[in-house]
Order: structure tokens, then C-alpha cells, then sequence
């Protein structure tokens, strides 16, 4: 198994409403069938049913979407830039989940929640580049051995 | 806010657990304090306490990681590829949610959970196309206006 992550599919009660929530952010998708995909950077973003979702993979989808257990981020290259896109999420349609804050590593950060629950996190994090295509790497960390 | 994921976090029980799975399907990490970072492309996926990616994000964790609503894809070149990668999942501890089968797309796929249930595709789909670094292009799918 390669170390890549091909799509990121996000189970939604309204396919119209979450298409129209990214959209909203600026997001440009393709829908086919009654599925959304956002191209993003070497990988997609996909809307989808969370039922379907759950059908095709094989479990069963017992809870009315609390938190699971998934946080996607997408940094940004300033302290402004966080600010300005957890905004603009609000104004989209989102949910502050937490206010943007100084963050432990020398960073800034806030949370938001999508329509259907799903959490990103608008960080500025000086110590993982980002590229002009906007790919993050992951600097040595210094790993203990 | 422009069309693209820097990180994908899963929260996660047993931070020595759930790195020695992704490790045994090959990945290699770097660990730093309670966190680990797998580089994925131009994006990062992380393992880090489930109960402290709830906090940070400002939500509750009310139930016991039924589904969240989210799945990872993993694509591959070939029929044979997925096979292949949910028998590693297996051996490396991932329950097989769902045997490999035909796609309504023509391709072949099944999925797999990870040891905190996080759901994972494996599919084979011609339609979208894999580069040599295995980013994924969402194809001209042709929407309907």
C-alpha cells in the first residue's frame, strides 16, 4: 500500500445543500449521479449520502452523526487568512466550533463544522511549508527514537 | 478559501496501536509528542487522541465511534491491487467491512476499518486516472448542467 489518500468521501443528508455550502466557499465541483467531486491538489474531495455511504461500506450507520473521530484541515499562510476563511465558512453556512486561537506549536487556529457535522480546521502553522500549489510538507520532527 | 486539504486527523484510542497498524501496511511516520504524521502526498495524515481532536475542536464525544460519516480512499492500478491491499489490511488487524465486488463504475473495490473503525476504500476504478507519484485527476465527468 502506497502512502497516498486518493479521495476523502463526506456522507451528507442533502446533497444540494452541502454542494451549495462548498460552493458557497468557493469550491468548484462536478456532480454526477447524486455524487459531488471537488478536485483537490493530487486528490478529490467527494459529497456523497451517508446513507449510501454506509451501505457501500459495508457498515451500518447507527447515530445522528455525532463527531467521528475525523478532523480535515486546511492550512492557510497567515494569521489574516485564518480569520478571513473561518468567515467566510460562517457566512457559508458553517458552525464555529471553536474561536481561532494562538495554538501550542506557534500557530493559529479555529474549527468549523459543515452542514452535516464535518469538522475542518483553518490553521497557520509556521512549521509545515506550504508550496505555491498550496502542498503542505512535513518537516523532520525531530522523531525520539 | 482555495480547493485543497492539508491534513486528514484521525482521532484515534491507542496512539501505539493505530501507528503500528498503518505502519504493517508499509507507512513510515514521524511521532512528536502525542501526534503522528504520515506525509501523503502533499498532504499529511495524522493520528493524534481521539479525545483531544474533540477537544481541540471545540465538539463533544458523545458515543462510542459508530460512523462518522467519512471514508478514505485508497486507489490502485489493477483489480489484483485491491486484493491485494485489503488482505495486508487484514493481516495488519483491519476488519474487512466489505469483501471486494464490481463497481457500478466498472472498476472493483471493498473496504476495510481500521482498529478505531475509521473506514477505508480500496478501490480500482479506470475512470480516474492515477499519475506515477499516484495523484488521482478527477475527469471531465461530463455534468449535467
Amino acid at each position: 500500500m502506497e502512502q497516498r489518500v486518493s479521495l476523502i468521501t463526506l456522507g451528507v443528508r442533502d446533497l444540494g445543500v452541502a454542494r451549495a455550502f462548498y460552493e458557497e466557499l468557493g469550491w468548484r465541483g462536478q456532480q454526477v449521479a447524486e455524487t459531488v467531486f471537488f478536485q483537490a491538489g493530487g486528490q478529490a474531495l467527494v459529497l456523497w449520502s451517508r446513507e449510501a455511504l454506509a451501505a457501500d461500506g459495508g457498515v451500518r450507520d447507527d447515530d445522528e452523526g455525532g463527531f467521528g473521530g475525523v478532523a480535515l484541515a486546511h492550512n492557510v499562510r497567515s494569521e489574516a487568512e485564518v480569520d478571513a476563511a473561518l468567515d467566510a465558512a460562517v457566512v457559508a453556512g458553517a458552525s464555529l466550533t471553536r474561536a481561532a486561537a494562538p495554538t501550542s506549536y506557534g500557530g493559529y487556529a479555529g474549527y468549523f463544522a459543515d452542514p452535516d457535522g464535518h469538522l475542518w480546521e483553518i490553521a497557520y502553522n509556521p512549521g509545515f511549508p506550504l508550496d505555491d500549489a498550496g502542498n503542505l510538507t512535513v518537516p523532520d520532527l525531530g522523531e525520539e527514537p
